[in-house]
């Protein structure tokens, strides 16, 4: 087998074998295969695609590619959540308490973030004295007894899909709707998840622009994850706006616990209750939808979720007194009100732009090593659609740096104020079984 | 500038700019531009094309990222041809004393193969003593006082298009129209070249397999050609089967002198007469292609072109006396005649199968730096078209080695043989001015 008559029959728009795709990516992982035919291979894929089966072949390779996580020592059935990336999502610390209340059990492992803002892991690091590394027997054991944990990835998993996806960065080929499903679902079945409810964001500030991309990576996702016989629910929501009224670290662990306490942004709680909901069917606690939303829209009011915040936070030893006093969470010391210069609707809100300014406040690593400043980011006092008068608070930004006139000039632009009510944005737009 | 932009720029299908292109080649050239986001990007290329002014700034690029040889000491216009590559193909041995005998300068680079049989400079030192290396005054100096030169490439030509070429070769992105037209035209012009006569094969034993891209290649090649000031015009000849009855190279170099003496294969003569007579046309000797055309037949008759070939053989230190007795040419070991199995009439030759088989008695190289084997080869001893007896020789095998039943078979399958007197091919389709 040779790799350029690989690159040739996908390039000419032909299936490949199980055997060529093993050869491909156990070949890339040793080094054997290097990276420029392995990235004219990606582009390749970019224009020809793969079919279902290709795709499902490949993430396979990718999780056989290194270790698998081992949870079989955790009682119940594992479901995790993956998110496809949006500004303001800070859903994942709001639905692992949810969902571990209601007794399914939460074995998350997760990223810190490159780009907007962290990721999970950093925005949990916002909490005082939090830690993210449990030795395996550690990581089982708190999620037997406390049925959450929430660790930063360790361990040699899925070694080909990261230098993968260094290597699609650069070249162009990040967009590619079999890539993007291989690369997510290999990573949550190598972390040894039984089921898996992906948050699929669509619009501006989602890699899936229109809502065509987003059902089909859902669809393939899904089809994907029934190929392995993992249970798996796709939920396609709005990223035309981030998601709440916080971007950043602290600030969005302050609005999770808002909405833990059965406050919280209308869509913000939505979309949380939607995939506590279906975590929670997937885990075998509820029979159908209807029951299950209405059970984790209880758990949320009852305090329970609440509580099972406190515990989780406590257990990896964080500051659970930021939990009754979010104030005592890391504070900027630089604050500038964006005012509305005039009257009307807010029309719309960019998301990416919003991100790239939370980004430039510090709220997000540009490259690998860098530190983020856990006070730094975004409030938001308006949401698309609604009425704006001159002179009104649109967004406050924080940071701990000086916050210069360009990094407003985006979030300035980021907001459109126009004379007519806009229609108002669904959160959620489909859910894919 | 960053390579990832003009990565994505092109698979988006849009035009790069002259600053882009510039950009991409010197740092691909200095090695600031890996590999891998290069293959990326040719294979983008492949997909989306290249319009005609990208494709000679490209031309243009790689010309500025090396040498380029001052052939202003050469009084005339200096007439270069080029071939796309095909089986069997000694044109430029025949082409170059007959146009020189004309009186049109032929001071021509010629590269060593990598293939089915070596290249002219290979042919040319199946000569004993014949050598190819001249410095820079002695080339100069040779043509001007005898017409022709025929010397290695020396000097650091287009180094660009040498890195594109090889990543090309193992990123199946070979086989694109203005990835071609860019690497032929751009080491055509480094080369010094006036004016550039191409001869495009087209058939089953050429990289262009059907008219259609045959055509679009030519016009690519002969606009950019035009667009820098250079007289260009296209030839587009047979490859469904060899060109002419020999295949190696010292059996070439004897079907060369044949020719040279006013006999040969009447379709190899015509492409000759043609190249050289557009060659004359170019040079400023003739006026139209049939005053030149039959000018080039007058030369090959009455012995001026054989005469040319000698001395130009001489010059370069080759043993002339092989001119006059071709046996003295190195000769194989061993001989073995492939005959006809059933009567009929021959169907079709596959010209890439001759090469291979040819390649495998030792005629050509199948990595860089594998010696040669002059004396290797095959000789047709019948065209598409001829009428065959069960048992007459089709074709003979030589070789230094021991020539194998897979060889043969390999020669075997390339003959076709059949009851119906096929249509005959002609030798050339076109031409593009």
């Amino acid at each position: 087998m040779r790799m350029v008559d690989i690159i040739q029959k996908k390039r000419d728009g032909y299936s490949l074998t199980t055997e060529e795709i093993n050869y491909m990516i156990s070949g890339f992982t040793s080094d054997a295969i290097p990276d420029y035919q392995m990235s004219a291979f990606l582009m390749a894929v970019y224009f020809k695609g793969m079919d279902i089966q290709e795709t499902t072949e490949l993430t396979m390779a990718m999780v056989n590619s290194g270790e698998v996580m081992d949870l079989s020592g955790i009682n119940g059935i594992k479901v995790d959540k993956h998110s496809t990336g949006g500004v303001g999502d800070k859903t994942s610390l709001i639905v692992g308490p949810l969902v571990a209340a209601s007794g399914v059990p939460v074995a998350k492992m997760s990223g810190r973030g490159l780009g907007h803002t962290g990721g999970t892991i950093d925005k949990l690091e916002a909490i005082a004295g939090f830690h993210v590394e449990l030795s395996q027997p550690q990581f089982v054991e708190q999620v037997n007894k406390h049925k959450i944990a929430i660790v930063s990835q360790t361990g040699n998993l899925t070694p080909a899909d990261k230098k993968l996806y260094a290597l699609r960065d650069v070249t162009a080929t990040v967009n590619s709707i079999p890539l993007i499903a291989s690369s997510v679902m290999s990573k949550k079945i190598a972390s040894g998840a039984d089921a898996i409810v992906l948050d699929v964001k669509v619009g501006s500030g989602a890699f899936m622009k229109t809502h065509a991309e987003a059902r089909e990576l859902a669809k393939i996702m899904v089809q994907i994850g029934k190929g392995l016989n993992k249970k798996t629910v796709a939920i396609i929501t709005d990223m035309n706006q981030p998601l709440g009224y916080e971007v950043g670290n602290a600030n969005e662990v302050k609005e999770a616990i808002e909405v833990l306490s059965g406050k919280g942004e209308a869509g913000l709680v939505q979309v949380c209750l939607t995939i506590a909901a279906y975590m929670t069917i997937a885990g075998g606690i509820y029979a159908d939808f209807n029951q299950a939303y209405l059970a984790m829209s209880g758990i949320l009011q009852n305090g329970e979720a609440l509580g099972k915040f406190k515990e989780f936070i406590k257990t990896q030893g964080g500051r659970v007194v930021v939990v009754e006093h979010p104030d005592l969470l890391p504070q900027a010391k630089n604050h500038v009100e964006l005012k509305a210069e005039l009257a009307g609707y807010l029309q719309s809100m960019a998301a990416e732009s919003v991100g790239t300014a939370a980004m430039l406040l510090g709220a997000g690593r540009q490259t690998k090593d860098e530190p983020i400043d856990y006070a730094a980011g975004i409030t938001l006092k308006k949401k698309v659609g609604d009425e704006v008068q001159k002179g009104d608070v649109l967004a406050v930004l924080h940071s701990n740096r000086d916050i210069n006139l360009e990094i407003c000039q985006i979030l300035r632009n980021a907001l459109v104020i126009g004379p007519d009510k806009p229609e108002i944005l669904p959160v959620i737009y489909d859910v894919i079984e």
